[in-house]
């Protein structure tokens, strides 16, 4: 299903020495994992919870997708952000795309910004729409307030009482406003489990109902990410890829102190599973003044602008390329003009494959920089759920080989603090 | 017009003795462009060009602007990658939006990956749409192989006679197969002069075409440009800002150590300004093993994903913001929800100000992270012009105080050549 490919970081290590020096540690982390000891075991929900999916969850989300259908739901706004926001476009563009204008149009309501949300609400116009909020805790501000606007234009242009029809909130069983208000007003809810954290919860109803109204294969995502759970959890490294892309991550940081990692994508499709990856990371391992510096590539666009640092800047990241072996479309070329003739028949898949390579190529023999692949067999449903638990696993993994809780993020209340302290207090 | 704000890196450093150690460094590199003695000096046409617009090149683009719109052109096409992509669409972004679905469709073929591309040429179906393809040296890849898709596409939609009334090439005047087959086919053609490269290249036709055609004021994008090149030669560090940004950022890499530069917007309409930001320095600095990583973040959304990162992960970076003070659109906020009437009859651009300054003191005062803040007057036409050349002034000297040529890109060709070889072989 998915292959990490080491060979272009032969030059420093080999899955030998990396073996000896980290199986032992990965042993110790699974065994911590099964025994409940380990750090934040508590918030490990995720990796039970896609291998006995909730059934009256399920059924309920068909219900309401069904309901949307006969409506003729043709727009949706998915309100969210971070957690709520990111694995869920991610599956959506891996999936389809953002110019497929048959069927439902999506939209996503992703920050606060006024010049954003007001074109956004502007666009939709007069007509009926969808909204999907999801929001864990129920009191993050950017949620609320794009909520406040769509509900507010939803009502003004369907009236109240369809208007909390065309309603989702995806929130936790009790806490927070949309829980309240779901009951207050009728909206459909589903929940995201209190024992599963935000960056880990894509899975769960906060995605699942917009794959679900998509129309996308529901079944191939929980089955991919069913199988994901039970082979990744396996602590041997010749058998477990997710953890063994863990153990060359720390390596390269601890051994080799580089201070960045790339993660590159070869598709504008898969962007936002470069964006998962880096709340994955980042907000795993992110403390204690550590980690890798995440940053992401959308090549080969990004060959056109970060291509030259990557191959002569300074020296002081690696590289792990995401490529899908399989591609959801295709063709083969014939050039008109005379002189790209040698590209005749051809498919456009495998120049972007050969791009791929010889880029590998370029920075690790020219550039002498290290580079990691991520083999993924097929673009479709099955692998997007295991994909998606494979970047889990990897995550807890590294986390914890930097000592770390890769379940919690401290951090992240400092701003949002002095946020409300100045607004609260004007 | 744009003033950048530095108290926020005053516990390592302040402007007076910034201005010690780089104004006699930055004499010398004004002193040699005026005498013509800095390397790459033969590049440095974009800083008169926009002192003495062409104005045979811009009325003959107004008329075919005209002609387009008698066409009644409602999508368009626009291909090319690297600077002729990033500069073009983030001017479009920072005047309109996205979702702007009024006037005229603007999509950008920005690589040659086959899921993208199909995808788009299955969205504009069997309709007319037009073609603005930009390429310099009229040889790199991707534009070829996306102008073939799409020029087809068009002469079976329209047939071979319309198709090329609705196809325009910015090229070189002489060089590549665009230039060629331009007068071949009696293809719209405007110039991208040899003495201006990619990277610096938004403001001639390779940008000012789409301007023009999506009815900005290009007058106003020509007049910023103009006042920002006389402005910005100034080798005075106490009025001449984009040079004192530039001298901040060599501070921070030399003395500091930093690895990575945190580029930080706001609005999701200047993610693209973020994007030029990268090209024009990564580009114009990753040489000789040597600059700061770039690295770039869209907040609000990103703190929900890197926010952790940057609050407390690894201490080697620092931070720049771009704000723009007076927006495009806005709203007071009337929320419905009780726990937040704190929020009543404030701006939404107010609270979005208040996040900006928040997460600039969190990472400053308890993430210990220096924080440069660029503040632009007003989100206009005048102010897109001049905030590009800020950009292309600062990034040339902040090359040349690495002692590297800001204008070449020796390294782009490596991975370049190792794909034509494999293609040209098989």
């Amino acid at each position: 299903m998915i292959r990490l490919e080491t060979k272009y970081t032969k030059r420093i290590i080999t899955d030998n020495i990396l073996k000896s020096i980290y199986q032992p540690r990965i042993n110790r982390i699974v065994r911590r994992l099964k025994r409940k000891s380990a750090v934040g075991v508590e918030m490990t929900g995720w990796i039970k919870y896609v291998q006995n999916y909730d059934k009256k969850e399920l059924k309920d989300m068909l219900r309401v997708a069904r309901e949307w259908k006969k409506k003729q739901v043709k727009k949706v706004i998915v309100i969210g952000i971070g957690g709520s926001y990111l694995g869920i476009k991610a599956g959506m563009n891996m999936l389809r795309s953002d110019f497929n204008n048959k069927g439902i149009q999506v939209f996503f309501a992703h920050n606060m910004n006024n010049n954003y949300l007001l074109e956004l609400l502007n666009s939709v116009g007069r007509e009926q729409f969808g909204i999907i909020v999801i929001s864990k805790s129920g009191t993050t501000l950017e949620p609320a307030i794009a909520f406040n606007l769509f509900y507010k234009r939803l009502i003004r242009n369907v009236g109240r009482a369809k208007a909390n029809q065309l309603v989702v909130t995806v929130t936790d069983k009790v806490k927070g406003n949309f829980a309240k208000a779901s009951k207050e007003y009728g909206w459909a809810k589903f929940i995201i489990p209190s024992n599963i954290g935000g960056r880990y919860s894509a899975l769960t109803p906060a995605g699942m109902f917009l794959f679900i109204l998509l129309g996308f294969n529901y079944r191939a995502i929980i089955k991919g990410a069913k199988d994901a759970s039970k082979h990744l959890i396996n602590p041997d490294l010749d058998k477990n890829d997710a953890f063994r892309y863990a153990c060359y991550r720390n390596y390269f940081r601890t051994f080799h102190r580089y201070a960045i990692e790339n993660f590159v994508v070869y598709d504008p499709g898969l962007s936002m599973i470069s964006e998962v990856w880096k709340q994955l990371f980042g907000e795993s391992e992110g403390k204690d003044h550590k980690a890798l510096y995440p940053s992401t590539s959308l090549f080969t666009t990004d060959l056109h602008s970060m291509g030259q640092y990557l191959q002569e800047g300074t020296r002081n990241f690696f590289e792990t390329t995401l490529y899908i072996k399989r591609p959801l479309r295709d063709v083969r070329l014939s050039m008109i003009s005379d002189n790209l003739k040698y590209l005749n028949g051809k498919k456009l898949s495998y120049i972007n494959e050969i791009a791929m390579l010889s880029t590998v190529h370029a920075h690790y023999e020219d550039g002498k920089t290290k580079n990691l692949i991520i083999y993924v067999d097929k673009q479709d449903a099955y692998h997007f759920g295991y994909l998606y638990m494979w970047l889990c696993f990897a995550a807890m993994a590294s986390a914890y080989l930097l000592r770390l809780n890769p379940f919690d993020q401290p951090g992240v209340e400092v701003y949002k603090q002095r946020i409300a302290n100045i607004l609260k207090n004007k």
